[in-house]
């Protein structure tokens, strides 16, 4: 361990322990170098640290103070777990928090801050040119998908993609989505004036999601997916293809993109936030000629949202091979999971029909049910009600993010929720 | 120097020389801490950087190579260097990348990388608590704006937020905006099927930009201010009050924001790209009651688009002044420059009209013209004409983004582009 970090340790330490009170002075530079036997390099890098992470606060020609961080934290934790309530075990799929390497990405954004010229420009519309071609490379080997990086265009997230195709789209005045429970896109292409309808093949546009068909994880079959293209390419219809989750299908065959079956019009999307974390939102597209032709023209007034930095990060993790293994690493957790979770709910559930889906990330869980209403909330669970009806309950569960060791006790806790 | 850090520069210097060729297997860990007289950890933290860098590459049970990284990167420079074009003078007004403090802020974003759990869950809506927090306090003491962070909402970049704001307003059909420049607005509203004005008092939706009317930076008086809320108010519409480069008003009293002055339905939007750097994408808005009750409404499906880590850091970042003293200091810099700049034009080109921007931020010159093409691409120019006429042009020069010690060159250029 770095001395200063031994510093900075102890300095927060009497901070957050009361011991050195909010406004304190605290000793100068100099004077704390005398004190602890270090020299005044090592004191400065501690109290830059002490700063940064907002325990001190340097002031112009008087020195450094102990901030109001402790109450602040207090009332930011406070106002942090109030918005996120009381949910200690989420079944809607979220990530795996101990399986990511935190150390490996800050390595990457470490590196990318060291670019400082390319922060001082805006970033091109379709996002940086590295990260384009990392994305490229890693189509061509995961979905077979040939796309020039200049065919591909980064946002930060899906919904930012699905803005942008909808001003692309314009004209078009009817789109297609598998379901209801798509609200994002539902909302999105409602406020931009289409006509919103579900399962309707003769609409203009038609997204899909063909490795993730509904909430609990139907995988579009090869018949359909060739139906699909062959029907809209008749149509003149727009395909959006987004590749939602494709990298778990864990137990089928691969299935080839619509985009690699397709000859026509189809956009195919895909996403990083569910492969490494959800708050890293980076998502991209790849154009059809008619869009990129469309694209193009617009430009000039379409704004890159996804943060540079993490850009730049993103396209050295993926050109090194790491987003391909944690891909691997995930995929082995997660289905892995799914079965324990199943397991365990065969177990202590017995009168339940549980049932695996097909992309072996979620569980499908119909219990007999007493008719009053579930506790869901009140044993900190999330969970995805499918139908409720009389004496019967039907769950999605998908227990990816829940830990290995907490697997057990969140099981209990529905049984208790709802039986 | 950490030793490591040595190690790493050794070999990234022979691979960029070309000592070291693309598929080169390095010495294993053991073996170049034996060669350099270095620890095992040495070894490992240098060839860490240099696999997170791009320099090189392990392979499982195999060892280090050398990657191909010197022809991608010159081949992913050429593409670079191809997409932002020839232009060695930006006098459109970008940032100023001399004064920026990247050590500073790599330090924030390292400690927002710290906050490993965050990272680990989807962002509220509306954006990371904290970061609102700091805003809420900053626009507090800034602007006079009073605001808590419930009713601020961050995007990545106005253009983010302009979508939501369309989606928001959605009922409402007509909107007006100062000039037709202001390009990226009129398109996202018009893409959302309002129709679009310019100067038009009765529109449902009125956007303006009070510290910046126009390209050449007029300040809206504080009289005209007033009558806008008023007129606005009985209207009933709503008004968007982009407070696009206030920070920089220098030479002015401060004006009064509309959303202070106002009792209606306004919208305040500040950004913080101009005044930190191009490449970090976060700006706000701060929501009317009205607007707030929507969004809250909608908030199920609004994603939010800017970087969690940036926004974290950024949160730290304002909290302990450095964005107000940043502020001061660019604002010092870059009026100094536009002087500097004006006064160089008028030795060179006196015979041309050159008068200071009203917020001290752009030049206008007007010139004589022999009539043929100007030729700013060859000269490495980049300007925005605002009007070119038989013999005559008119320039606007917005100097920040240009070196001090180039100022002089530069000011040649534009010289020989048009005379």
């Amino acid at each position: 361990m770095k001395k200063y970090t031994e510093l900075y340790e102890s300095i927060k330490d009497m901070i957050t322990s009361g011991e050195l009170k909010e406004g304190t002075k605290v000793a100068s530079v100099r004077k704390a170098a005398a004190i602890y036997n270090v020299s005044i390099t090592t004191v400065q890098n501690a109290y830059f640290e002490l700063c940064a992470d907002g325990y001190l606060i340097a002031v112009d020609k008087s020195g450094y103070y102990v901030t109001d961080i402790i109450n602040k934290n207090n009332y930011i934790n406070e106002n942090i777990k109030n918005s996120v309530s009381n949910v200690k075990y989420d079944l809607t799929g979220t990530a795996d928090e101990e399986s990511f390497d935190f150390s490996l990405w800050q390595r990457y954004i470490k590196s990318a801050l060291r670019q400082t010229q390319r922060m001082t420009t805006y970033s091109e519309a379709k996002g940086e040119y590295d990260l384009r071609l990392a994305i490229s490379d890693y189509i061509k080997n995961s979905r077979n998908i040939i796309a020039s990086p200049d065919r591909i265009v980064i946002g930060a997230g899906v919904g930012a993609l699905m803005h942008t195709l909808a001003s692309l789209l314009k004209g078009r005045k009817t789109v297609s989505f598998p379901d209801k429970s798509f609200t994002q896109g539902i909302n999105i292409f409602s406020d931009y004036g289409y006509k919103v309808f579900t399962r309707y093949k003769d609409a203009e546009v038609i997204y899909v999601s063909p490795s993730h068909m509904t909430r609990w994880g139907d995988v579009m079959p090869m018949k359909r997916r060739l139906e699909l293209i062959n029907y809209s390419d008749k149509n003149n219809s727009v395909v959006i293809e987004d590749d939602f989750e494709n990298e778990f299908l864990y137990n089928k065959m691969p299935t080839p993109s619509l985009y690699t079956l397709g000859k026509g019009n189809i956009v195919y999307i895909g996403s990083f936030s569910a492969m490494l974390l959800p708050g890293i939102r980076i998502s991209f597209m790849v154009l059809s000629d008619e869009l990129l032709e469309e694209f193009e023209k617009k430009s000039a007034y379409i704004a890159q949202t996804a943060s540079k930095t993490e850009q730049i990060a993103l396209a050295s993790f993926i050109r090194d091979g790491h987003l391909s293994y944690r891909i691997r690493k995930i995929r082995r957790l997660y289905t892995n999971k799914t079965k324990t979770f199943a397991n365990i709910l065969k177990e202590i559930m017995p009168q339940s029909e549980i049932e695996i889906g097909e992309n072996s990330l979620q569980i499908i869980l119909k219990s007999k049910f007493n008719g009053k209403k579930p506790e869901f909330e009140k044993y900190g669970l999330k969970v995805i009600i499918k139908e409720q009806k009389n004496n019967e309950i039907t769950l999605i569960l998908s227990p990816s993010g829940i830990k290995q060791t907490e697997l057990e006790e969140c099981a209990k806790a529905i049984k208790k929720s709802i039986v």
